[in-house]
């Protein structure tokens, strides 16, 4: 009998056919698997139904593993290992345990010596790298910046900093309603002769992954409010 | 008429069945393209046989990209572009742009303004840090550490501060064959509690992602000589 395994199953980025972002194979993983750990129910049922529309959803067990779950309760999210059974972590968008609070399971099953496989998915962090042209030998995913003001300038100057004296591409994201308030900062605070990428809805209808100076940036940036963003700066 | 896209297109890392790692719509995009940038044509030529058994090899054009090429040649991989052709990018392993020379082409290509669509694909590095179990809210990628040791245990060293002050993951490669021999460096000058993970042949068969702290790993480190390792280190 094979060890009892945790499966890492990414989502598609927003509303994208499956078949264009996953591979068969997830969808043979899912239908085997009783037990989920998601960071949303519905949004997983959802998805569940999407790869498999025979799948019975009735039939299936999910904890839910988010801001609002207890250190202590994550313990349990486990107990299906304990007596043999598999169990699938799902997170909103992408891959889990990458910018979301799945890191946190894993890190338990790894403890606890369970075995570990991660599916293959979207990952606006990677595509964006991949598409951006950007050094990625050397590279940086910094999660959220700051939300204050004189906080996320120094950071993006220390970030800056880390492109031209480490050659290491920086990536960081925001709250979609704050892309264009970061932004302006980027432009602002930023040398002239700096790379920045703006990769826009990645993998979805009106993907934009575009790179320029931030000087041609300064002529127009496009509009980005409530759009998923991943930004990246380079020499 | 579309814009003319430079399509960057990920293949299996190792001998992997097409389904279980990469989305169907991967092929829709292949069987539709007449110029591909390669890292290696023979190997290029078999993954796009083993996507599409019907594809007509003889009628595509390949570009050689690899660190024989030189610089001032790349620019004329793009002429398809000019034309309106579309062109895709194929790498040795996983996705390309991320730890090979693909990413010159790319930045040539944005600088031009041409449109670049990333696909989905197996990225050992992302992968392997899914399963870590490691913040995946901050993480840096550091390609190959230096091969003289006294450089290579500085760099040990300085990633392993990182990890402690900034609470950043660290991800590298080795040289499958020099595997051994950093993991030996690691467990000898990184702190007892520092946790190590090894992701050992990342999707395919003998697939081993295994996180322990280096303490543990002393009593038995797994033979990795010759087989495709992602290195982690976290707190």
């Amino acid at each position: 009998m094979s060890k009892p395994t945790i499966y890492l199953i990414p989502v598609t980025l927003g509303d994208t056919p499956i078949d264009q972002v996953l591979p068969p194979y997830n969808t043979e993983v899912i239908s085997d698997l009783s037990y989920f750990i998601v960071e949303n129910v519905r949004s997983a049922r959802r998805f569940l139904k999407k790869c498999n529309p025979e799948i019975d959803i009735n039939s299936l067990t999910f904890f839910e593993l988010n801001k609002h779950t207890q250190k202590n309760e994550i313990s349990t999210f486990l107990s299906p290992l304990k007596s043999g059974q598999n169990v699938g972590v799902i997170s909103e968008a992408g891959c889990p345990a990458v910018a979301d609070p799945g890191a946190d399971v894993v890190a338990l099953a790894q403890n606890e010596g369970y075995k570990v496989v991660p599916l293959v998915g979207p990952s606006s962090i990677l595509m964006a790298l991949m598409a951006s042209g950007f050094n990625g030998q050397s590279f940086a995913f910094n999660g959220y910046l700051p939300i204050d003001s004189a906080e996320r300038v120094k950071k993006l100057k220390q970030l800056e900093n880390k492109v031209y004296n480490e050659y290491q591409t920086q990536i960081f994201i925001e709250t979609p309603y704050r892309n264009d308030s970061l932004a302006e900062d980027i432009l602002k605070h930023c040398k002239e002769q700096t790379k920045l990428c703006i990769a826009m809805n990645i993998s979805c209808k009106n993907e934009s992954i575009v790179t320029k100076r931030i000087k041609a940036w300064k002529q127009n940036l496009p509009k980005m409010h409530k759009q998923p963003c991943v930004f990246l700066i380079y020499k």
